[in-house]
């Protein structure tokens, strides 16, 4: 159910709402909005009546919701959503490139990366602290102190910081040192960590499992946004399917479906989602066409020495070309990059 | 083994190296090129000796192909090839754009749609007359009296028509009435016909089997090329996988990997690769941006009274404005659209 | 619609509900029973009225089928059906086992396996003489003469012949030599072909497509029984995945689902659905404890030397375990074999 | 690396090799046998020499491990392990069946579930406390309190209790309560809790993951043992693809698979491999046939009202009857139950 209050409904209406929703055992979650602020209502186990609601002074209608997603819903929110990350939006009419290694390797490469990404035009910076790898005995990234070299990225080239967490432990570094917190694809259904994530400071940039369905990663975000973190981004990265020409198989047909069905922004990441360098710059053009919030991309100055993932990488003047493309590209989807 | 001629061998030399290689019990394939003819030989069952042609007249290399696939691939002819379809070119540096309704209904209504995808610059036209269908018991096409409509529709538009064969009795149709066969998804790996396609005149349109791996469609193709007939261009049209937001997956990455292994050209028919009419116009978008030859989109004035396919087709405004969007990003990827 | 006659229904009776059924433009296709006849309908558009049937000389009730596939269904006939080839039961209580190498070799080694899976008990023999190959350069099959090996191997060791048809040409030669024509994988969406085996006098055994629904391949079988062949058996044989360690994923859990919905019966063969020796025996196995009709495994006596996979034919004394196997595990399933 | 001491080696010798290669920076994985004592090395960047260690004292042989996945792998230990499970061996001639309902619901009805598959002949109880569920809204798991019910069936049936962790918090509630801790399919490659369960003293039971290789199988369970927790055993229960008869597509061949690479038992689950409960009995005898270790099946008494997959739960009787038929089917695979 969600409650859609009057656009001059005060705050003490609100307040009112929320106490009678809270009264009958239910959890409500207010989403404050340009003109008018709705409340949704999750913790019933049978449908309610919109009656009981549409009585309460100030609201204007109460809204069944069809989805087994509610709040991640384009029903209760039919505008996109825009995500701020260190002060830079995600969402809305601007694209958003993002960009850099698979790990932190050093300070001084990770520094070197960082300032030609920066220089070309990428909004956001990317590099692993915490790395899940198939092999305990691969290397498994620097930890806290990778996260120092983030943030020393972050001082020296201004670009906020996107790194993923794998834990409870990692989080909580995560969040000390970044500006936005990543969810990889084989922790999409980790609930514990969804559940974390969504009392996080931190907006969650959330990939799709590697054969996840459509609704079991809204419903995933919708773990998150359930505990009241409504700071959500989304991320294809290609799915596991017979193919063998490429790592994964880009599913790019999930883009117009999310923005169908959700009010999240999403982008797509064509490294992990080919997993190799010559058809990274052509499926990166096909996601800003396919009306993507933006890309995510891997860029290593010295691919073939990189600690993981070098096949996929593309150098740093492939990428300066690419953010050439998006921005020649971006006016035809009705988007902008600078 | 590929022979590679000097550019100035002569007709004698070549017939000579065609000569040698049948009495060796071999096949010769000779591909004639803007500078030079090579020609490909096929039926050895070890590996050959180079230097065995090499010291022949008129040969300039004698080349090892490492791939199963031998006629269609990048190592044998460098350059992508041009298929001509009823005096339009499909490759090279003009995108083509295929449309018309899933299947031929009547000829008022197939007039109406060519006329309408004609004006809105539509390049060839295509209409089942011959519907493979998961049921004995659906509509499987007006047979030779959709032909006939093709035909006046050709007269009457100039539209050059792109029309699928199920089997010898409707490919000998066809032949009589379309510019180019399409071999669809379901045949991709029905070898007699694919033989047969070898042996036509017409151009054939070869659509990827909904399982199949990159080496599988190559080689499909080869089986038509090995038969003599080198007028093939592929199209992608989604693979099966777990996911159900759209019908099938669309697997974009495999155009630059075709485009990697062969000189073939390749389309992508977003239509059946998303089964959703409102994921076919992105989709399309994001098949020119990853370097497609063009795509294939169903285009129908009342889907929902087509006799198949319905749900996919766009409306003909729909198509102008995708026309334009394609025309619009052709620039950006190094290629033109009128 | 399915029309069920009494008990007692006199030919003429039928006769007169076949007359009114086709007068009404359907199609009627009468399929006797041991205790009654029932006439199923075909064509229809809309939805009949089982009145319009029930009120006809001789009819106990008429019945709406539910699914797509009409003749192949358990609504149709209840009972499970027993095909005969070549005087040996396929279906029924008795287990079937089909055996021999992939393709026809040479005339004595085909008969030297013959010999020994006739003798450790194999009901029926195996082996291609029409072999689709992915690559057009790969051994093909012996053709016609194959076939006449094979009808040799016949009279020699008894044991009825089933081989493969990729095309009409091939279909007529096999219904000259052979008691049962097989549909492979790759043609299991080849209607025209379907349509030409359900005008065969011989039993048609219809593999499963490699990324066939269960709707599908019942509809598959549809198309044959459509056409009047009502001796069709079924066989799973993998299906197309993500997964590496075995070449297909043998999906024993369609056997149940056949059986339930339909009384066709379905065989497994776990040598194309492994495609590794070491997993024929267990799976083999395996297909028995789910339930299945019976297996078909490929036999070779020297199999790194077989022309076509190899890989997967398990050793003539490897099968003499196996027939002991599936004797003794027969009984526990409620089957026999013997 | 693997170091195979001496069968009469001594405790001094087996302690100078760990010193040893702990000198050298690498790990050391001492794996007692029946007859020998052998000692894994990881930690290792690039290859190492045998002959550094064969030099050592009581060393018989050191051999090169070729698979990414060592101390799991046959290679290092070719009899396959027995897991006991409060005293019960999981693994070994024995086979293995794990039966319970999907989620502790009330104490009555888990008593009464347990009673009646105790009664039948499960060696283990199965019930989630912590349930990952798809929807934050749904049904979570009674949490401490079902551990709480689960050690009261065990001390009233003498039932050992395996069931499922999620994170950190639940592992070591799970590990006051319960004989065996589960990692769910969902959680296959969440190597923070797979690093965990390393550092427990239960065993193990790893599901597959949906969409894991055998490879990430294998390496997910060499996760737990590099640790230092031998006592893993494996689950196969279905892995997703376009198949939709059932609820995902159960792999049975990677039950030979995962005996030919590593040294684990290996048990199936039927219940969520079909998702129906028309298939968990045909599919249970099928994982017998193939050589699994065991089954693991889910039971309720009332499955329209369960809380949680009750479509997948078979009836206590039904369950009673495949427990006969599981041991009629023992001795033809070599083993035994009861």
């Amino acid at each position: 159910m969600l409650i859609v209050m009057e656009s001059a409904a005060t705050e003490e209406q609100i307040r009112g709402v929320i106490d009678r929703i809270q009264a009958l055992g239910l959890r409500a979650h207010p989403i404050p909005g340009a003109e008018r602020t709705a409340i949704g209502i999750t913790g019933n186990h049978g449908p309610l009546d919109p009656a009981e609601f549409e009585i309460l002074s100030g609201v204007q209608q109460a809204i069944r919701v069809t989805k087994p997603y509610k709040l991640v819903s384009r029903e209760v929110k039919a505008s996109g959503s825009v995500i701020q990350v260190g002060g830079r939006p995600v969402g809305g009419p601007r694209l958003t490139i993002i960009a850099g290694p698979c790990a932190v390797e050093t300070e001084d490469r990770t520094l070197a990366i960082a300032r030609q990404v920066a220089a070309a035009g990428a909004d956001l910076f990317r590099a692993g602290a915490f790395k899940p790898r198939t092999s305990p005995y691969s290397f498994q990234g620097l930890g806290l102190e990778g996260l120092r070299i983030l943030a020393r990225v972050r001082r020296e080239t201004g670009l906020p910081i996107v790194t993923e967490a794998v834990d409870e432990e990692s989080m909580a570094m995560v969040e000390d040192h970044a500006d936005a917190v990543q969810i990889g694809a084989r922790n999409m259904q980790n609930f514990s960590l969804l559940k974390r994530a969504g009392k996080s400071k931190l907006p969650v940039f959330l990939k799709r499992g590697l054969s996840a369905t459509l609704d079991e990663f809204l419903m995933a975000a919708e773990y998150i946004v359930s505990e009241g973190n409504y700071q959500v981004f989304l991320c294809e990265r290609g799915v596991r399917t017979f193919a063998d020409h490429s790592r994964n198989t880009l599913d790019l047909a999930i883009v117009p479906s999310v923005k169908h069905l959700s009010h999240l922004p999403i982008l797509v990441d064509p490294s992990h989602g080919t997993g190799r360098r010559d058809k990274v710059i052509p499926l990166a053009r096909a996601a800003i066409a396919v009306g993507a919030d933006g890309v995510m991309v891997e860029v290593h100055d010295d691919p073939s020495r990189a600690l993981s993932d070098g096949p996929q990488a593309i150098l740093p003047d492939q990428f300066a070309a690419l953010v050439g493309d998006i921005r020649a590209m971006a006016g035809l989807v009705g988007r902008l990059h600078d």
